[in-house]
């Protein structure tokens, strides 16, 4: 059960101008499961990516960022769940080529123009020939009022599809954005999560397209940690179709550049959140909120120490208020010269330790209450400067060994 | 259950000349459990000790560095379960300092004599009370032939007290060592594990025992890790009667320096990886040897990512060969310049992965077989270079998430 993460509302899918969707079932790893989704664009769409710093990034990643810097016009996304293809070497690269040229042979463009992605087991073959064998079903189906399917066609252990959309006003006309994600374990992404897909009708200088994934995956899915695992797949794609009708954004420093900068983060929070909320056997959403540092980076290696402990996350899923773990948490986090008699703890409202030492006003039944709770935000006050960083992690149960101990799903 | 690690042998367990130990039950935080320890030692004796980087460090850590590097004559070691003095600010210290006093003046000794050590929950206060009054039984018990009972009573939530000796001739004569060593969780040690404590009655130049004790946990302790979590209190301390009646040893690089480190890291290993073989739910012994690395270090960081993965480690609790695991904690180790076409994985004798993709040879049923082992090592070669690194760790299990979410033990 994912904390607090209801379906999504398919009042709040807004469908995209310029972006039709097709997702079909091609039995790429197990049958009657939908596991190809094409995102078809229209001529004239920009594209954005960010991908994972995993040295042993996939075979997809790849031809991504390749086609990407070669500033191809991208018309289409190809995804498939059920095999990575990453740990793969050259046949891997081959496999994925395969499929983009099939598309675009159907689609009339070049293969350059096809972004591929694939998630699910490492280091198995991509059974190539039945994602070509599913396309011409998927063009067939593809339409614009299809992101709910988007979303369910690319989960792999999530336990809900991920989807959230938003309208902003800019030059008196009216702009949607919508975007799916999935990902529930080996998630600490490092550029990006597994999968998320950001498209709007918005007119945006092609140039921006780049800058403004990167900021966006910096201040959302750069900010979510379930176990970790930085996965070889990683990829945040963000889709501009300018067919909104107004004024194009030049700079994202303008008044129209701030206002859509700030409903794609809402956008793009809400999707990294629910990976995290459906996070493998989560049952609490933990904000951990670092200020004090004398630097982003280093409030960045605390949150991450304490957002990773698996003591931590453990006190978490159990409610035990335990909370010399993330002293200790604190403490091994790397900062050489950290003075323990400067450290603040607060949970919630609770002030759990003052000095480096409990709080003599500190009740242990007040820590018990805030750890009940299904959301909680742990502060840490550094005493070192001005600087502050969060992320959002979840607990570590029982049910996050279970789903990784099975056989490969 | 431990993996295959069987009660102390007290056959093995040789008494040290110049050391007596007394082992008492206190109260510390429940009754009926040996919790307070007096290691008395004669004089003429010297110290070594290496403790945790952690900056949240224990008050009994604060105390023992500063007397270690003030040279003082150490004459007892004080250890308590139950209570970690972590913390637990300025309050923390002057406990920690009253105990040192209260032995320090039943022995007619100066109080930075003493070398205090605790181990427990973090951030409640000790009850300093109880361990002084505990202290006169504990000094009249004190006897040369208790290793065991010292094993037992530095236990927390280890499931089997962990003791090991050896004996080996220098210059003609017996030179005996023993030692003991706690911990299951929060185990990544660095400088350090949880606690240790060797003892031999070799005769050593007094100026070697810090480089003696640096190497020792630099080759054992520190090449261990259970679930990533570096201590607020690890300790190594090892110990040197020089009432063996050999030559004194003068260098450690001389034939019987040598032979005295080969066999003191031969009980140093065996207690490092009694803590991994204890490791909270652990079920599975693992070596991760990376080979071929430009430097050790980058060697180090690609083990330890491998061995704290929560994905790999819930792999082989499942006995599940989902060996790209592996591969992306390699890619996300942190080495920039990684060509992931030149790694080689092996699982034990079994050729898994080679540049980069899967070994067209390998057959899962083979690597099946391996996972299905208590004892399994994973062998990866970076070919960067002629470096390697090795550490030990365990596998991830719900018994780790039951013990840890399990009110305060």
């Amino acid at each position: 059960m994912p904390v607090n993460l209801p379906a999504p509302d398919p009042s709040k899918l807004f469908p995209i101008a310029g972006v039709r969707i097709g997702v079909v079932e091609a039995g790429v790893r197990k049958q009657g499961r939908k596991d190809v989704s094409v995102f078809l664009l229209d001529p004239g769409s920009s594209v954005g990516g960010v991908f994972t710093t995993n040295r042993f990034c996939a075979a997809p990643v790849q031809i991504c960022q390749r086609n990407l810097s070669q500033g191809a016009e991208i018309r289409a996304l190809l995804v498939n769940t059920g095999n990575a293809n990453a740990g793969t070497g050259a046949d891997g690269l081959e496999r994925a080529h395969a499929t983009c040229n099939a598309l675009a042979q159907r689609l009339q463009i070049d293969a350059s123009q096809v972004l591929p992605f694939s998630t699910g087991v490492i280091m198995e073959p991509l059974p190539s020939d039945r994602i070509i064998a599913a396309l011409d079903s998927a063009i067939a189906a593809a339409h614009p009022d299809r992101w709910l399917q988007a979303a369910e066609g690319i989960m792999t252990t999530d336990s809900v599809p991920k989807a959230f959309g938003a309208q902003v006003s800019l030059g008196g006309k009216t702009v949607s954005m919508t975007g799916v994600s999935k990902g529930a374990g080996m998630i600490r992404p490092n550029m990006a999560t597994m999968l998320g897909f950001i498209a709007t009708d918005a007119c945006v200088h092609p140039d921006l397209m780049q800058p403004l994934a990167l900021a966006l995956a910096q201040q959302s899915f750069n900010c979510v940690t379930v176990d970790g695992d930085t996965s070889t797949n990683d990829s945040l794609v963000v889709v501009a179709t300018h067919q909104a009708g107004h004024a194009r954004i030049d700079s994202l420093a303008s008044p129209e550049g701030q206002a859509l900068f700030v409903a794609l983060l809402g956008v793009a929070r809400q999707l990294a959140h629910a990976i995290v909320r459906d996070g493998e056997g989560a049952t609490k959403f933990i904000t951990v909120q670092i200020d004090g540092g004398a630097t982003v980076q280093e409030c960045s290696k605390v949150a991450y120490a304490i957002a990773h402990s698996p003591l931590v996350k453990t006190a978490f899923f159990a409610s035990d208020p335990n909370l010399g773990r993330i002293l200790a948490a604190v403490g091994y986090a790397g900062i050489a010269d950290l003075d323990q008699s400067r450290i603040e703890l607060f949970l919630d409202d609770v002030h759990v330790a003052t000095r480096g030492g409990r709080n003599p006003d500190y009740q242990e039944a007040d820590g018990q209450r805030v750890m009940r709770q299904s959301e909680i935000v742990v502060r840490v006050d550094l005493g070192r400067g001005a600087a502050s960083h969060t992320v959002w992690t979840c607990d570590l149960s029982h049910d996050y060994v279970t789903i990784n101990a099975d056989y490969r799903s």
